[in-house]
């Protein structure tokens, strides 16, 4: 008897539609179906049930340099997902596993069990994506090894309210120092002095930004955890302490546009004159130590020292939304975007 | 017997006759004579034999923000020297004793005992002012406590025929680097890559300099020395090697100019992407280890590893002109102006 054709199983993704040169609208993606495999030899299949977005991303599609690599239209959108193993090709991972890695913005992923982190089933996926995943890890290595703050000093975090700016503020706070926010709106800075606990929060919008950030910083700046680059990154260098630390994480100030601030002034003339380090960091280079820092950030968590918070869109198709919001800051926390169970 | 009047000592100095507001030129600078007091308790007379002069005093002169404070008209110019004790009132200092400290620029020096450092009076002033004096030790500590080279690596020094530049250079070689040296003159690469030893050198004017700097750094920089800041410092940031270190150690390209050059593009987004660590240091947060580096570095020497060079003026009236010199570019190693025996 002749086999009848098998039907191909297909699941639904997003794909990137068309390359932006300018800000991101949600024009720019578009929700597809795609043929899910059968997973080869060592490879699992995943049922991803929450994706997170990170305004990191944005350098990827720009088509420039950036460590991330150039970006391809109708290529599923690359990003980090958290699920539930269905099938599994792999020793060491078993079907019902909750796992976590580069699935994409897709709800069925077949991938090799060595790209693949095997988490705690009994947690929210979100904490897997959020404080326990890259976001939390770069607030943690970032703030403690690179800013190494002594309690009692000033830390200063930009893009405050967002997925890592959050979770190193409440870091800098738990190691005893003075922390300031700067957040892009009045209700993310009525969240940082409130629930989230910082000492203080300024808008950058604030006319009167540059008086209010000098004010808000009497005894100057030890650690400036720096989110966005650009005019924030500017008033801190003017305002940093004699051995001050500049920790470099990210330039979301340059993420969105083809045209990206000029540099701030003053460099190299103020690092010289008040000893200041500046240092950029990825946190892949620290990929040996996440254990260690993921087991602390639980422990902190766990005494409430620690409240990692984020923002939940339902389905793929409001990814694309998502990551608009993101970008033109709208969100508090981390980017969840839930899939389903 | 009624006492005549005595009849006041007085001596040579250099004040600063005019506060320059552009280029500086030998009409800022005045020779004058000024009263020789008696040293007083704790206090010695020096015969100062010779002084050095630093681009970093440039600074100084502009009355603008500086680690050096505002400048003054009719004051004696500020500055190292090193000389012989005429007469003490200081316990542990006696005549004939070789003294280093900042006796300005004038032939006799009344000072307290505590603001001098007693040194070999063996060797030449000029090892005191230069190599064992600040500038060397900035390249000392500047290279191997900011830059941290291991070798093998690549290490490019801007300014490298400078006071500085040509000793840090030395040293890297001296610890197994490759060497990159990047000066204003033919002249100057010449000697950098002949009598000074380094690997290759660069004139930061050849029309070419981007892609000669380039094609000198296949491996990319590991550590950039980096005495100018502007188009060199902003060259390099675009060939820092992964975990690169910028050691920012001045700015002559905003010493001598009412506009410094804006900041170098790609801050922050360079850093981050190739985890590069920048960081301003002042020599004199090492005080406590200077002696450590004159010991080593007179080892150096004396193994003929480390060749310190100076560039010889005579006499206090050559003193303004020295410095124009030294900020035109037209000097190599340190500027040593000596006063007589």
């Amino acid at each position: 008897m002749a086999e009848g054709p098998t039907t191909a199983r297909v699941s639904d993704c997003v794909v990137l539609a068309k390359i932006p040169d300018g800000p991101l609208s949600a024009e720019h993606f578009a929700l597809q179906t795609e043929e899910v495999p059968e997973p080869g030899p060592g490879q699992v299949s995943v049922r991803v049930q929450a994706i997170t977005i990170g305004a990191g991303q944005r350098a990827g599609l720009q088509g420039s340099a950036s460590y991330a690599g150039a970006p391809e239209v109708g290529v599923v959108m690359a990003g980090t997902g958290a699920g539930v193993v269905e099938a599994s090709n792999a020793e060491g991972i078993g079907v019902g596993d909750t796992v976590v890695g580069s699935t994409g913005w897709r709800r069925n992923a077949v991938m090799d069990a060595s790209d693949l982190r095997v988490a705690d089933g009994a947690l929210d996926p979100a904490l897997h994506l959020g404080v326990l995943g890259t976001n939390g890890l770069t607030a943690y290595f970032g703030l403690l090894d690179v800013g190494k703050p002594e309690p009692g000093e000033t830390v200063v975090v930009s893009a405050a309210a967002g997925s890592v700016g959050h979770i190193a503020g409440q870091i800098a706070k738990a190691r005893g120092c003075r922390v300031v926010g700067v957040a892009g709106s009045d209700h993310k800075c009525e969240l940082l002095r409130g629930e989230i606990g910082f000492d203080a929060a300024l808008n950058r919008h604030s006319p009167d930004f540059r008086a209010e950030f000098r004010s808000a910083t009497p005894d100057r700046i030890n650690v400036y955890f720096d989110n966005t680059g650009g005019e924030i990154l500017g008033s801190a260098l003017f305002r940093m302490a004699t051995f001050g630390r500049i920790v470099c994480c990210g330039a979301v100030s340059a993420y969105d546009t083809a045209n990206p601030d000029p540099s701030p002034r003053g460099i190299p003339g103020l690092l010289v004159n008040n000893q200041v380090r500046m240092q950029g960091f990825l946190v892949f280079s620290y990929a040996s130590r996440y254990d260690e820092a993921r087991a602390q950030m639980l422990e902190w968590i766990e005494a409430g020292a620690l409240v990692p918070r984020h923002i939940t869109y339902e389905g793929l198709g409001a990814a694309g939304g998502a990551f608009v919001d993101l970008l033109g800051g709208r969100t508090v926390g981390t980017t969840i975007v839930r899939l389903g169970d």
